[in-house]
């Protein structure tokens, strides 16, 4: 297949392989001529995947020089940062530069934006040599272009925040987005979340809450954490219990909202959490996977043997709007925003 | 935690680790006295899982002697039959031999049943040496007992299907009952099925048309398969492409109904397909991945760089009546009755 005119997933931007997508592409096109759909970003900054900046510091012996030939190496090879062992990428901000007439991003010349999918499949050229970086740091002031392609994700960066705070929501800002969308599929569900004192999860919380959840438990796994979600007044209840003890987790929630949850919300990242969140959802109701530590067979068989009739989904990190609404319960939750910087300054 | 009266998952059967699950447990209780929400059902014959299997046929070089051996040897120091290697179990089948007063599986002295939860928490006791049985084969003619909990999954074998055919069909049959409740939640959607000519994916495809399905596709990966499909008339549509490939996936569904599909069913075991599946599914659209060959994380990054709103489920082996389903599917539709005892005389 040969596209003729532009994708709106960037296939004419693929250069081999052929009929790859443009993240599991090798090579990328990234020459600075816009198609009507795409848009062109001045860039300012990259920040690294931490797997993928930590591979490059190991394999260097964190010399921060080589690390710096190398990200220019890769850039400039695959017309992307896409780390070839990792497969990770990162994200970037920058100004936007160029806007296609055909665009439905929404951006204008001059915005000062964050790119929300991955560097692993977005066109880039550095020209900057990365002079002003040591190679000792996932933050990686640079100039140069990046493109946006028709179908893409891509936030302004709000005058009001800090950038580091802003761009801290918009990495975990899908999980609020999807918990409100499935919360108000239920008639004012009781709403569990894994992870509640976590960044994601302290935003699926206030989330819940917000789309009408009945009552809210926020399971966190050590005390320190206990105290701090408590104090934030972010759930309803607040349990303390390891997710992975199903029976602990299980009774931990039915505790503290009278039975199980009618949605069950995953944040936390460690392996083995699928049964304890099946077992303390309740018939009928719905588990949200956002934790990439989740295993597909474990929760398809777990819910077999406990013959459990519960929804599973797969955190999809996009939703139309999810970075609005998350710098909007940044703002408008006091509680959510002293956890984000609490975590920030740690 | 120390239940003091029966668990509907079996909890007050695990012996050790104290708080595991029964999938989880070294050993459990397999004493014949039920608790009043349980089953007992005298065993007449183990299906163990082909990974299991093959595991334990290599290890003893094809010595079905040692393999019956240490079949039995794992029944007896668990207390249930769960390969130690492989963590898999497999089915059994029997007659109800006593059912406890609160029990709401619905059984009766004397049915015939397969148990659809897995033998790997399952507690049963081997009282026949297994001397029917060679150690040549998974289907393994057996004495004993197994216990079913107050929440499990056990069909009554029909009298009117050969009981090969029907346990090849409750092996399946949680696809087309998510399906059918998946298509019933749209208003006359589009269905793409990879993989249509298989088992699940067959089913799913007469499960989607009764639904209320507008239009179908079955996918399928090679020409003989391409035939079989037409030939059985169960989709309005049938595409060749490459599940793996999405580009060409896509263009084969877009192709064949006039769009991306609004609802996509991944019943191809190959590892790969979650970047097809999405993006031949339209906004709003829904994927229910069914391989156990889906990898998790694959899926929730490739939505997010296609920038996809699609709902993703994982699939669920369990939904209330949908053994039952799929037999009545079996006995309604010659085609796919046809298309089960072709691939069972494969």
């Amino acid at each position: 297949m040969t596209p003729v005119s532009s994708s709106p997933v960037g296939l004419h931007r693929v250069l081999a392989p052929a009929g790859a997508l443009p993240q599991a592409a090798e090579r990328l096109d990234d020459s600075p001529e816009i198609a009507p759909d795409e848009v062109r970003v001045a860039v300012q900054r990259l920040n690294l995947d931490a797997a993928s900046f930590r591979q490059l510091a190991t394999k260097h012996s964190a010399d921060g020089e080589a690390v710096r030939r190398e990200v220019l190496e890769i850039v400039a090879s695959r017309g992307k940062m896409q780390n070839p062992v990792t497969g990770s990428g990162g994200m970037l901000v920058g100004v936007v530069d160029e806007v296609g007439p055909d665009s439905d991003l929404g951006l204008s010349v001059g915005d000062r934006v964050a790119s929300l999918v991955s560097l692993s499949l977005t066109p880039l050229r550095i020209t900057d040599g990365l002079a002003g970086w040591e190679g000792r740091s996932e933050q990686v002031p640079a100039a140069g272009h990046a493109i946006l392609f028709g179908r893409s994700i891509a936030a302004r960066l709000p005058d009001d925040l800090p950038g580091e705070l802003a761009m801290a929501v918009m990495d975990v800002c899908g999980a609020p987005a999807l918990t409100a969308r499935v919360v108000e599929g239920y008639d004012a569900p009781s709403v569990a979340v894994l992870g509640g004192a976590g960044k994601s999860g302290s935003m699926a919380l206030a989330a819940a809450r917000r789309a009408g959840a009945r009552a809210t438990v926020g399971i966190v796994p050590v005390e320190r954490e206990e105290m701090l979600l408590r104090e934030a007044g972010l759930a309803d209840h607040v349990a303390l219990a390891d997710a992975r003890d199903p029976v602990a987790l299980a009774a931990a929630v039915e505790g503290a909202l009278g039975g199980p949850a009618d949605v069950t919300v995953v944040c936390v990242d460690v392996p083995g959490c699928e049964h304890g969140a099946i077992l303390a959802t309740a018939d009928r109701g719905t588990v949200i996977f956002f934790s990439m530590a989740t295993s597909f067979s474990a929760a398809a068989l777990g819910a077999e043997g406990l013959a459990a009739d519960v929804t599973m989904l797969i955190g999809n990190g996009y939703l139309p709007g999810h970075a609005d609404l998350a710098l909007d319960l940044l703002r408008s939750e006091p509680a959510v925003r002293g956890l984000f910087e609490r975590r920030l300054a740690d």
